[in-house]
């Protein structure tokens, strides 16, 4: 990995990012935002092989992968009603699949995905990078002998990789058990959880009844009251501040927003409750009732300070009879044109002007970024803009979300950066992807004559570093 | 400020860019459209206080201190209903607002206003930037002393800064007293008004019926007859063509335009009148009234050859609750996804081929650009492409203004720049930044050897001089 | 022209941007889509004049042209209804058309016409560029002199130019004569069909029942059932297979597509038909019955392996009255806003996992690349993303489609350059702005260390050559 990589190429230019750059690219990691799992922090057990690790969790290599022709079979992706066992089939050995990844390496060329894998390769396991045929069993092999060595269990990384602290993202209805071991264990490593409803707050999820009723037990609330349920909520937000979770989070079809009166949304919710027993919400009552809900939890965020964030606009398992044979997260979930001004209007007109509130919106649809986002967060005081978003998070997208929304919003009405992912290994590699592009956005600036290079250098330490901990109060 | 600021970093590119921008630096500034009072160049009194000069009344400036929490009374923007003085506080100093910008300067970094505001505090009243909270009081006193002088009354700035002719925007009740106070006084600057007919033309605007009858009341026309109020528009234009103005000016949500016929029209308008009455036009009937109303504008500005100019696609005061308070244009307008295509289409199959015709076509919504904009530029004699507007009239905005609509409609079917500012102090800072970013963007065609540099120079002296005189008729 | 147009202008940049492109620059051109005439290949007969051969044909030209106040009459683009001789007008002398292309090429500065002109004039005819009023009668007289040359005519360009292979379309109701003479002519240039059904599939078309009927008469089968009219099109593209063809290619209005029942297939195909001979087709059942067509289109491409293209997005012939006196394709056609994830997913649920079928996807709306299609294409492993499309394939706009694309889809899920042009002599100047752009882009992915120069090379050579033949199966 070249130490100027991603940066612009005009020499003088790329001095100033070097510069820049090397005043951030040692600040400890915040990750506010992702999807690890945390029995890994908690039971601290060693990773098993490199095709589990970095292969089959990693949407974007499946996708890719998948893309050009190699079935999910071949990837140890098994199907999920048929188990590779039950179906008579031998599992697919790693090493295996490995091989196919390495023979279809070059598909990632001009991808984010090959800048963060071609890292984890060289930075964390210290083999050859990039993948090739010829180095397939090597490289499998070194990692595997690498994954034995305690230096490379989770909690080892977690320290070399400088992480500070590290948001993982729960459903009300999970018991944080492992969240509970790792305060439990007495290890300093500050991993927290989310608050992320969406199973007990979209009425399309499946299951939604049998969710709702998992909550009362929970908490010992009437969830088939309106009452009950939005106290059940209260508690449930409760704990998960207890277990560190300083932020909500809301993966819903759209923005919509509604401010309905507390009789409207009592009958709302009747007539959703109703219909989900009998397993066929309305389609505008659900939509209607995940817009009420965010506006509720805006409402619960002012009593408990949790930051509230929402991720908008993904047509989730797009491909049909793929999410049927192998369920959810298997590249099937497709950006949508995204209405933010209208969508969120009710919200903003209910809590938007509360300095003590803050939200943060993400997007998947770039067209949004200067014609609805940067102008809303450059009014709202509560509004704020999450970082590009999943297929966003590369150095292009990354470069875009800067030159479309700081003109408009600035630096301080943006929050740092988000890793959002699975894939522990890469979580340095993607900051500092992230750091590198707003230190060469800045360095344009700078050479620009747009900005003093002592003031960027201020800027570029608070992206990394102090305005994630602010937005979201950690 | 540096004397290559916004010019492309690479050294070469760089010298080209400079080498065209010296050869329009020192022309004359053409402001065909913008929102400067004619009060100050008709009474030519001096500013009061650098606060009510740059910071109140610049919409960019209150809306970003306001998205980080500042309230709008302590930047001394006082609610409408309630002035200070009758809540029985004082008002603030204007001293103690300047210290509150000057602590929140930081958060312009990267923004358009940032260099703005340096330009005007070094360029114009020679005094230190950035503002710092350590240089706050000198700076006030700087500014404040200056503005007593007679050297920074508004006559002498006009000459000073190098301006041909300046555009005010004005309604069709204003009386144009300032206008004729300006040329009656012997002052050879050259200040003209533009017809903005919204208030009597929006069913929406409050108090639209009695706006048409002060209309009435000003032409001698019954307005509450479709002929008459047809005419009382002719007879209004008239006068402001008289009054120097050049062009008409229609700030509608959308971009929709409608060619019924005249009994349609005439059935139409008298729905939207009896409703007006009452106070309830059906908004289907205010958006088509409005649509109507700009091509009945291009018929009447092909007898008295008005320039049409729509900005279409703001929602106006999104936040309920500070409009209520404040009014409007403090921050609350938001850019919407706009259709042109089918939109335009009714007003461009009316008159879109006739040569003699000039609409000039604005967008929040970057997107049409390459999609809609400069396609239809491309193609209809009538219709030509305004400026990046409002928030996108950037360095970033602008660069991609040029890069998204010449391949298509090329340099001639654009129109040169508008500041569109009330902040007439920056009016210079603002043509040249906007000459600044299209000499970069005519430097890198040279540098890539897309343009020869003689052509490339000529390109830039018709988009900062030539183009709006010849577009605007001025 | 400079040897190295349309590279970075950062010297380091520019010096791989070279290397890559001296590796690509003298490639065989493989052209799999465009609209030459296939007439000039069978007959072989000299172009006539410089007019009819660079101006009139070229929507480009004509649009700008006529944009700027041109009338098409002086332009040499008769009325269809009233040809010049039955007005009682002389035609015009190509050379007082010329000319006036000469007096206003100033208009074409900063976009791809000007660039493709100027290769024609200068590397095909090698006379002066750029045109200008001073030299219109010389370059007019040179270009004459050289097109009586043999050396220019179509057969020996074609050869000149590089050409490996170059599709034409035709309608399903052409005999194909030209290729079957260009067959037995024993010349060794390959030029093939493409299956274009529009006039047989989209309702909307006028004539269409005539069409069908027409349909029936060249395959003996009853298309006034729906078996006997999908038996049809098996019998054309069957014959257009013969005649070359690889792909199939579909412009219609919007993407969206259906997956309807046999029966519903059916009857809403008796339904189109009856309307259709009464000239009156629902619109939502012209809009199904395309939808529908598409996936038909790609069920019969499972058998035949035709590769299905589609072209969605047009608005066309919006410009009514010149529409109504000159036809189709003078300028008035205008992209729209284009929906892909919802549109889309009837055909991608049914045929979108079949690794043995490609659906090649073009888009005018540059907002779709990064937010629906770069996605869509790196999940779907029978979806690839055509290249820049019309407006869009121009320096900047390719520049923006590996920018916007790359990152999600990759490189490999594309497939290299369309020209997709009816003006012969720009294909190389067309392939060649795609090569340079191309490799403009991956030295800058090479110069910021994101991909190695070897295999930035191999990526350069797969877009130029390989990916098409692949893709298009040629």
């Amino acid at each position: 990995m070249h130490p100027d990589r991603l940066f612009p190429a005009d020499p003088g230019t790329r001095a100033i990012a070097r510069r820049l750059y090397n005043s951030v690219r040692a600040l400890p990691i915040i990750s506010p935002h992702g999807h690890t799992d945390p029995r890994w922090f908690a039971e601290d057990a060693p990773f098993s092989d490199p095709v589990s690790l970095l292969l089959t969790p990693d949407h974007y290599v499946v996708r890719m992968l998948y893309s050009q022709g190699l079935s999910l079979e071949e990837l140890g992706v098994p199907p999920q009603a048929v188990p590779a066992a039950a179906a008579g089939r031998p599992p697919l050995e790693p090493r295996a699949i490995w091989r196919k990844l390495a023979a279809h390496y070059y598909l990632f060329r001009g991808t984010p995905t090959r800048l963060w894998l071609d890292w984890v390769l060289s930075a964390v396991f210290e083999t050859e990078a990039p993948l090739t045929a010829a180095n397939a069993d090597r490289t499998f092999d070194r990692i595997a002998e690498r994954l034995s060595q305690p230096a490379f269990r989770p909690r080892a990384l977690f320290e070399r990789f400088g992480i500070e602290v590290l948001a993982t993202t729960e459903s009300p209805l999970d018991d944080l058990a492992h969240h509970a071991a790792i305060r439990a264990s007495g290890w300093k490593g500050r991993v927290i959880t989310a608050y992320r409803p969406d199973p007990v707050v979209d009425p399309e999820t499946p299951g939604f009844a049998a969710q709702l009723a998992r909550l009362a037990e929970l908490t010992s609330e009437d969830t088939a009251t309106w009452g009950g349920y939005l106290a059940a909520h209260r508690k449930r937000r409760a704990f998960f501040a207890q277990m560190g979770a300083t932020s909500t989070d809301h993966g819903h079809p759209t923005a919509r927003t509604a401010d309905l009166s507390a009789r409207e949304a009592e009958s709302l919710f009747e007539r959703v409750l109703r219909a989900a027993g009998t397993g066929a919400v309305a389609a505008a009552d659900a939509e209607a009732f995940r817009a009420q809900m965010l506006t509720e939890m805006a409402r619960m965020s002012l009593d408990d300070g949790l930051v509230l964030q929402i991720h908008p606009g993904s047509w989730r398992n797009h491909n049909a009879s793929l999410h049927a044979r192998f369920g959810p997260n298997i590249g099937g979930d497709i950006p949508t044109p995204t209405d933010y001004v209208g969508a969120l209007r009710p919200l903003l007109n209910r809590f938007g002007n509360e300095r003590a509130l803050t939200i943060i919106v993400f997007t998947l649809d770039e067209s949004a970024y200067s014609r609805e986002l940067a102008p809303l967060a450059g009014h709202y005081p509560a509004l704020k803009l999450g970082p590009a978003w999943w297929f966003h998070d590369s150095p292009e997208g990354l470069m875009r979300f800067r030159e479309q929304t700081t003109e408009t919003a600035g630096f301080y009405n943006t929050v740092g950066f988000n890793d959002d992912t699975r894939a522990f290994f890469s979580i340095p590699a993607r900051h500092d992807v992230a750091r590198r592009v707003d230190c060469a956005y800045l360095a344009r600036l700078v050479a620009e004559h747009r900005l003093p290079e002592d003031e960027a250098g201020e800027v570029a330490r608070a992206l990394a570093y102090a305005l994630p901990k602010q937005a979201y109060k950690l």
